[in-house]
């Protein structure tokens, strides 16, 4: 029961998140440029942090339950439930983007329904480069700021920002991946050269995840050490 | 007495939302673009949800209300009078927008005084599918995130910055409405088409509140669930 | 001692909101527009009430410590005080600013030491308007938020994100002023139109500061009236 | 170990901050301008004082190591260690910035891998001036915003945010350093004039540092003026 609830969470999520973000991209990428996209994802992502992450923890992104499947934190079974429900949250979100843009009267500004891709403004080593460090950006500030107890309440503020700060250098780029379910929902709607280079847009972002699970041990404080650092900052 | 408090908190919140809002648009949609608009709508609302939220619960939306009155945290006499003192602001803010553009010397950057509309960048289908699903998106993240003790001040943040999300997708779109107030109160001093277009931006966004109040249960966490999430999480 | 400390707060905190918002006007308003200015603006003044707002309460501004007089929170001999040390920062800034342009080799991208003016996007009367109104709405969120102890760690974002959105409605008009430091420090470098028009910006930011001030009271939330609501939302 | 420790956070902090910050530069400043710089870097460095603040205090900038080191709450060892690590992650940085644009197929837009110059927006006397109280602010908002025990979870919010504000003014005139490590980074990599300007961000920022560390005493509240002060507000 709790487990569908959670995945429940996962599916309005993630649609919600690719749905607006995706969205801003088609709507006002050649007006509002890139400010616009990143802060759509990133405010919408804080949003669902403060509305679903009490429920299944608003990982919204398979390379971020990856990263907690790595860190110990959920279970295989529990990922697995998450990933299709990520997935398919995803893929509605890519189907009403197709419904806006082929029978909504919207024109769409990026050509190509928003989806991720390669080969005119970076390639193939370039975008292995990007999708890994920000995604290990992404994780990492995750998994690392939902393990501390003090100042939890800041998590939303300090996930959503950091898929705004990934995606301010990475939209002009490669269109910002960092979410293999971001890439996969609007692809499978638009097809040729994007459902093409989709792999790339689901494997870069996993290896980053599991490279933020690696290092975040490295930054977990323990209580201990937080109060020692406090007292030599008191 | 407490009842005429919640009333004026209402009035003033939503003439402050809808004149600094609108008005942005007014003044600099051409030269700023969405993310002007989108920013002052939302930074606007947050500010007020810290201002008067400890007051009204900081509605300044008759869909919020809607919902709020479905989940059943206000009567329906409190609603209606909300929903007057709602509107009410926001047709004294059309009445200081219409002043500033016909007496004040300001030129319109909007050309119809920042009312919404579709027909143009999107047809009325995609018209009712766009504020439906962000006026969904907007008042679930109100019901679930005032529903719960924990965390409850960055209730400002995560539903202020839910607005800038949406607006910034639905600007270049319609015009953005998520507020049938913010749609009425400019609409009757322009006129015209804004005028005869009003019902869609007071139905659509009435409807996205009625199926957020529908699924909120579905993501409320019973401190049970959230504790042993957090124990997973520890 | 306690006295000298918060003037020097005070003299230091104007200072720098009005160094670095009107210099990002100077620097980028061609560039970068009014997104630019309104969040130097309000991100420097959100800073600041963390910085200082534990010392002198992060006034920074004469309307704002207008409000305060008449809400009984300030002495006028302190009042006074405040204003002599605002007023003070605010030339050394615009000091500062007329190093940078006349021999910083900085090229003054607002042509006018980025002073406040009306008569071409903006008569006199919809100044008025705009400043009463847009004042009225900072002060007022300073005076009600400022009062409560609930979430009282978030005036900060409340305050800064407050001048923001204001500032993003006004700078195409006016300016923006919504604060009489803010518009003498540039005036007395540049002279000319923009000392001679100071008058309407130091007066119509002061009769904002004054009606937040009575308003106020009818928004402040009696610890008995806040419980009803939460119990309500509850 | 907790020194090994700390000092991992530094290089894995400042590696980022500038990989993604000046990244932007690379990637977006003449499509986005200053405010995608301004905020990529603001929203970086807020996250990351989320993310490793609890572990080393998130410096990432030689610059606030020497205002803390004069503060006495670092020793000389310690912040020579630091130093190291903020260079080091910023070398690394720079490489990965120009391995993108050498190998990975991406143009950069500032043509000069995002580099720090003065010279042609503003002169060596402007660009003193302006480094040094820019990084006043932000040094000053570090060392006093840490020091207080009240709303110390709203530091990161206060600091990344002094960031976005001081690069909203400086990125048009010098490129907007306020870190030497962020100005060396790119610097040892692009070579030429950048990097036989580099002293120039080096110095000035740490001229910056020093003041700040001095005036912070200044405004450091005791407890007990802080409570006299929210009496007076009460």
């Amino acid at each position: 029961m709790d487990q569908l609830q959670r995945c429940v969470a996962e599916f309005i999520g993630t649609l919600l998140l690719v749905f607006v973000g995706a969205g801003s991209a088609v709507a006002a990428l050649v007006d509002g440029g890139v400010v616009v996209v990143a802060f759509t994802f990133g405010l919408t992502l804080l949003v669902l942090v403060y509305a679903i992450g009490p429920i299944s923890g608003c990982h919204v992104n398979p390379a971020v339950t990856l990263g907690a499947l790595i860190a110990g934190r959920i279970s295989l079974v529990g990922a697995a439930a998450y990933w299709i429900a990520q997935f398919g949250g995803a893929a509605v979100a890519g189907l009403g983007l197709w419904i806006l843009t082929r029978h909504g009267g919207v024109d769409d500004q990026t050509d190509s329904l928003a989806t991720n891709g390669y080969g005119v403004d970076i390639n193939l080593g370039g975008t292995f480069l990007l999708e890994i460090v920000l995604t290990f950006l992404l994780v990492l500030v995750v998994l690392v700021v939902t393990s501390r107890a003090e100042h939890a309440g800041f998590a939303g503020i300090a996930i959503g920002f950091a898929l705004t700060a990934t995606n301010l250098i990475a939209i002009n780029l490669d269109g910002a991946s960092i979410n293999p379910a971001r890439s996969l929902g609007p692809a499978i709607f638009e097809g040729g050269v994007a459902l093409s280079q989709l792999w790339v847009f689901i494997i870069a972002p996993l290896i980053g995840g599991v490279l933020a699970a690696m290092v975040a041990p490295l930054l977990a404080s323990t209580h201990q050490s937080y109060r020692r650092h406090a007292e030599r900052a008191g």
